[in-house]
């Protein structure tokens, strides 16, 4: 499936960035003047393959699971916290869906891999791969199979949801531990030493952060993840909801929708995706550059310009849910803005 | 009329942000974790003294203005440029309108200086103060009692706007030409060098920016433009739609209300405002970081950070309508998200 998925990917074409550009030369405004606005216009029109391109159908997917390194104590949070806030978004009552609700997006959240049995639940997208990945400070934090599995699940629901006619996807992710994964990740990809790409997640003391990288060293001697196979580094020392992501992220590729990457967990799975085919970054937009200091070296690794720099560190899809909005302000310049012959304003440029 | 304003404007209370603060930390996200969203909140908060607070009514003030130094090849559009503008955001196809129809806003044109006979129009507010301001290489720019009658009417349309019930402001402007006087209220303002405050407006070449500087400079001498009397510089090197906008923010402090400062000619406005007096600034939110060199300048001078960077140089007030809705985002978590205890998620933190 995931080869299948690959081969369907192909990259945006130039030409649709520069009919985009035609249109948006002829409206009411000094050429550019716009800025990143007009960049997300191009996107869209190239992505979509479609000169007068709507989102009016948007989906934030908040992937949720734990990770057996908690027990090393890498969180300021207790594990029991990520089913809670589950039962949180499910009500409503999360940042997420505050953000969400006023991007005009829904949230679609996914079991994937949380340690807690859920009852069947309106709302709740019941995908569980693993009951929370193994502690991988002594081995794998998964192995190969579930980690394709992961990978796959993310697949399956972009491929879903593009056939219900949505048009934009956010990623997000709940998991207590899960910035100790996306360092890990982010070490081995970017061949940064572990110290330049740890932080301090929701907020641990400066002991509890020495004992994350020492934590993340120990993972990737112990397990040795290779860093030419992101599969071998996803279930080495990677996370279920990563992986959907990553998956989520190919998928979108695959059938031509938009995805806006939320923060540093997001980002690593999409680095995951991006380094299994690097085409994939031409569907990706990067809401925002969190606090979380590995965010940046993953974004470079991938060229990617985040939209926002709002000192969030909150993941879920939060930074993606506002950096919709803006994105969707740049289609609707493109789209209902007047051009110069329409307004009778005059475009004649003075030397 | 101005004294009266000025007499009304209180500085915003600390214990507001720490009521604030208490129910921030009450939210179920770690500490702070989402950033500048939480200090909108933060803000908002005070500056209506409600910890429930509403900006369901919003409006952005656009105030259209010539300038006389445009005869001095300034700027790279004609001058008949500002009132074809004008009729574009009457019906509705300029930059301002897209983005203030999607951040839910209504937007006020107001013809304060426009070199133009317009006939009544709905939608136009009709308030000349002058048919274009003179070309300030010759003498002032206004007189004294125009750069007044100019700041009264930002007062003015602030007091109406309370009184009908609005609660967020946002500035623009429009007027070919109008980098032209906002860097010369910058240099003299700021104290800075013209050089490094002066920057390209809507897209002029080389030789044109060479010109341009020489031309603030020419100003700046013949006019002698007095730095502690901020009315003076509004009268000799300003302009009337920046006039507006010092009013606006002077009439927005005094209501209580929040006013978001577009980009660079907005934030010449708000400067002149802010020197009047600096109790203004805990009204102000900036909206963006603009590509004009001048900005930062002022920013700083106000200690104000910018919401966005998205390389902005429209104006019109493009930049407080797309802040507007991530400032309504912070509104909306404060109001809307769940505390730990209504959700049943356990806020222990672990050391």
């Amino acid at each position: 499936m995931i080869d299948e998925t690959l081969k369907s990917i192909k990259p945006v074409e130039e030409k649709w960035y520069e009919i985009a550009q035609h249109r948006l030369d002829n409206l009411t405004k000094p050429p550019g003047s716009l800025g990143r606005l007009e960049e997300f216009a191009r996107r869209l029109v190239a992505i979509f393959e479609d000169n007068a391109p709507s989102m009016n159908k948007k989906a934030i997917f908040t992937f949720a699971g734990d990770h057996g390194v908690t027990v090393e104590g890498v969180s300021a949070y207790p594990k029991e916290v990520t089913p809670q806030m589950v039962f949180n978004f499910l009500r409503g009552g999360a940042g997420i869906n505050v953000l969400a609700r006023h991007a005009g997006a829904e949230v679609v959240v996914v079991d994937i891999g949380v340690d807690y049995d859920f009852n069947d639940i309106e709302g709740l997208l019941k995908m569980k791969v693993i009951k929370g990945t193994r502690n991988f400070t002594n081995g794998p934090a998964m192995t190969k199979d579930e980690a394709v599995r992961c990978i796959e699940i993310g697949i399956e629901l972009a491929n879903g949801y593009a056939k219900k006619g949505y048009k934009i996807f956010g990623t997000g992710e709940m998991g207590i531990g899960n910035t100790t994964p996306s360092s890990a990740i982010a070490a081995v990809l970017t061949k940064r030493p572990v110290e330049e790409v740890t932080g301090r997640g929701t907020g641990i003391s400066d002991e509890a952060l020495k004992r994350k990288i020492d934590v993340i060293k120990k993972a990737i001697e112990i397990n040795m993840p290779d860093p030419d196979d992101p599969i071998d580094v996803l279930s080495k020392v990677g996370g279920a909801e990563i992986g959907g992501i990553a998956g989520l992220v190919l998928g979108a590729a695959s059938n031509r929708i938009p995805v806006v990457i939320d923060g540093f967990i997001s980002t690593a799975g999409a680095l995951i995706a991006y380094c299994i085919e690097p085409k994939t970054k031409d569907y990706m937009f990067a809401a925002h550059n969190s606090v979380e200091i590995g965010h940046k070296a993953m974004l470079d690794k991938m060229g990617l310009k985040p939209i926002l720099d709002l000192d969030l560190r909150l993941g879920e899809g939060t930074g993606a849910a506002l950096s919709m909005l803006l994105i969707e302000a740049g289609l609707k310049i493109y789209k209902e803005m007047a051009t110069f012959g329409e307004a009778g304003v005059s475009n004649e440029i003075q030397k």
